[in-house]
């Protein structure tokens, strides 16, 4: 285990009904004036009218901010900086999934910085401070219910910027399975991409034996492998939609990736295909992953075979055949979710993997993205031309 | 998954010299006053020097309270919390382990209560603060460092009370593996028993289907297996010590138990043994557990058969031989670990089961305890009858 610093101080009410507590919860936390924040779409309204009554209930004020969109945008949460500052709201809850998790991490922030919210991200400010910051969860994937990362889009400066501190952390998300039920199976498929991919950014990085971590790791892909296609077929089954939730969460809250080099070669590509084609996130990800894969395993030929035994009940005689017969299942299962797993399948007009190979922001100092394996321009174009030609 | 809250607040610092890290960071939160809490040990004098001097390197004025003994007395607790009081203490550091951690939670929870700190056990008063908490480990086994639990004994009435209360969990935890090294190969394999024991208590419990929960505890369990005797054959391999002190934090803070029923009958009928024979909490917990699965394993033949699977590469044609099997493995690998696995090894003088199986702490609305198998009195004497004669 390499050294480390971790925490997630997120308070989680998890459950059945688990939203009627908010109330309760934030009175009892003294909050007074509540920013809720989301999408505004219709199917959202039930849920936000029980929210508000819960909250009117204990006396608790509640402003509302809708028009979140995905990759979520600058102008929405100077506005919302706006209200809060005006109404001096006290607590901003968001009511959705990543996007409008961001949004309303952002919003705190903001309120609590004395000048353009914007120079928190671009380095001029600091976050030294934010108002306090809850959950409504209806979407697991991004993790970002127990996470200290917001991603905000700057339209006019076409800027997408991510920023990390401990005062962006939700202090207490609520998370009733039942709210996604009614989740489309695309966006489920797209969730359990997000969330498995989230683990092997941790799990395939470099290290010289398998410990507790690995281990934990290697059972949470097993789920995700046994539930994932279960879950989109029987959509109102509690079990699965259960374990999807939590797995959301500790996916990317380095419950599973603490003491690790981990990875993100994959994610590095997979953001500025979004960026470039506007891509859902997901579908960057299952399109890039089995090529990575490919291109990477020689490095680490033992780990790729473990990961096809534990996560697939792949067992062959020969290592590395069973290391690509893990490659191979991880695409067929990719594809079980309705999921691509090449370029092609995303039919990108005008695709540039010149252009977008050069875009990948490589880390400054070594010019290289990853860790298994260090991949300059040149690797990751031959994986976008991998991942192309399939 | 069952409905659950859960946190887990403190921050963790982890690695090689975390403990140098402690004046920078409790400055950095604003500490004037620090209470240094330990047994007194003499093997603990040099890292105490270290953490003095970084803690007055920082302008921390610090103060010590020695004495901290096995199972923590209130009498010391009381003596804390004056100094607390008089010297205006706003933190209070445990050195050491569960023990001196619980009496460390204790002594910040009486300096903020306006009278006796026993009434906050006795129920008499409730911890609604307590002064910030912090922990330098060097014994990893209780999980303390990261849980709301302080266990208190009350020499003058013979009383032993546990209490709860989120204000009792540390605010930060330094964690240096290295600092473990010196542990006598007798409280390494204590610890190692009692992280095995805090899992399985949490593992075999009632559920439906298999779900992340039961796979991470599983590699959980396999780690312990895996380097349990390496770590006490090569006490200065860094990487076993780092794997068991993370393990123990893991093992009890829920992170391997949200959405669970959860057992407990062995630690509860070890914690009367430990009571009335004084004898350490690991060795009651290996005593005890073995004869606890055969007494219990037919109510869930599956689940057993499964353990012994995946904790211990256990595969028989007969569900339940290989059932039995896993139990057969769990006895040998606490053998290995130069552990007792049955109470005549505990030599207890005057052993009254009867006594003890009525001293047990029932639940009072059923009388019974456990989950896979709930036990009354009678299953309790049959248990330990069971671990008295091997």
């Amino acid at each position: 285990m390499l050294d480390f610093e971790h925490q997630v101080s997120t308070e989680f009410v998890f459950g059945k009904n688990a939203e009627l507590k908010i109330g309760e919860k934030l009175s009892g936390y003294g909050f007074k004036k509540v920013l809720a924040h989301h999408t505004g779409d219709d199917f959202l309204q039930p849920l936000l009218a029980r929210i508000k009554g819960e909250l009117e209930k204990n006396n608790i004020e509640v402003f509302e901010l809708d028009g979140v969109e995905p990759n979520p945008r600058l102008s929405l949460v100077r506005k919302g900086v706006e209200i809060a500052r005006e109404e001096e709201i006290d607590f901003v809850l968001a009511v959705g999934g990543g996007s409008t998790i961001d949004s309303a991490k952002a919003i705190a922030a903001g309120a609590r910085y004395d000048g353009d919210v914007w120079d928190l991200f671009t380095g001029k400010g600091k976050v030294e401070s934010a108002l306090k910051i809850g959950v409504v969860l209806t979407y697991p994937a991004s993790g970002s219910e127990s996470g200290n990362v917001s991603v905000i889009n700057n339209t006019e400066t076409n800027e997408k910027i991510l920023i990390s501190s401990r005062h962006l952390a939700p202090m207490i998300t609520f998370m009733n399975p039942e709210l996604t039920y009614t989740l489309p199976a695309f966006l489920t498929a797209n969730g359990v991409v997000d969330m498995f991919s989230h683990i092997c950014e941790r799990y395939f990085s470099p290290a010289t034996y398998i410990g507790v971590i690995d281990r934990m790791a290697e059972g949470a892909l097993r789920t995700l492998v046994d539930i994932g296609v279960k879950a989109i077929k029987n959509p109102e089954d509690y079990r699965y939609r259960a374990e999807l939730m939590w797995i959301g969460t500790i996916a990317q809250n380095d419950t599973l990736g603490v003491g690790r080099v981990q990875d993100w070669a994959t994610h590095v590509i997979g953001n500025e295909l979004s960026a470039l084609y506007d891509i859902t996130h997901g579908m960057t990800l299952s399109a890039i992953m089995p090529s990575w894969m490919r291109y990477v395993y020689q490095n680490d030929i033992p780990r790729f075979a473990r990961y096809a035994e534990k996560v697939f009940d792949v067992k062959l005689e020969d290592e590395e055949k069973q290391a690509l017969e893990g490659i191979r299942k991880t695409e067929e299962f990719f594809v079980s979710l309705g999921m691509p797993v090449n370029l092609k399948e995303l039919f990108i007009k005008n695709l540039d993997i010149d252009k977008l190979a050069a875009s990948v922001q490589y880390n400054p100092a070594t010019n290289t993205i990853g860790s298994i394996r260090k991949l300059d321009i040149n690797d990751v174009k031959n994986i976008l031309t991998m991942a192309y030609e399939g």
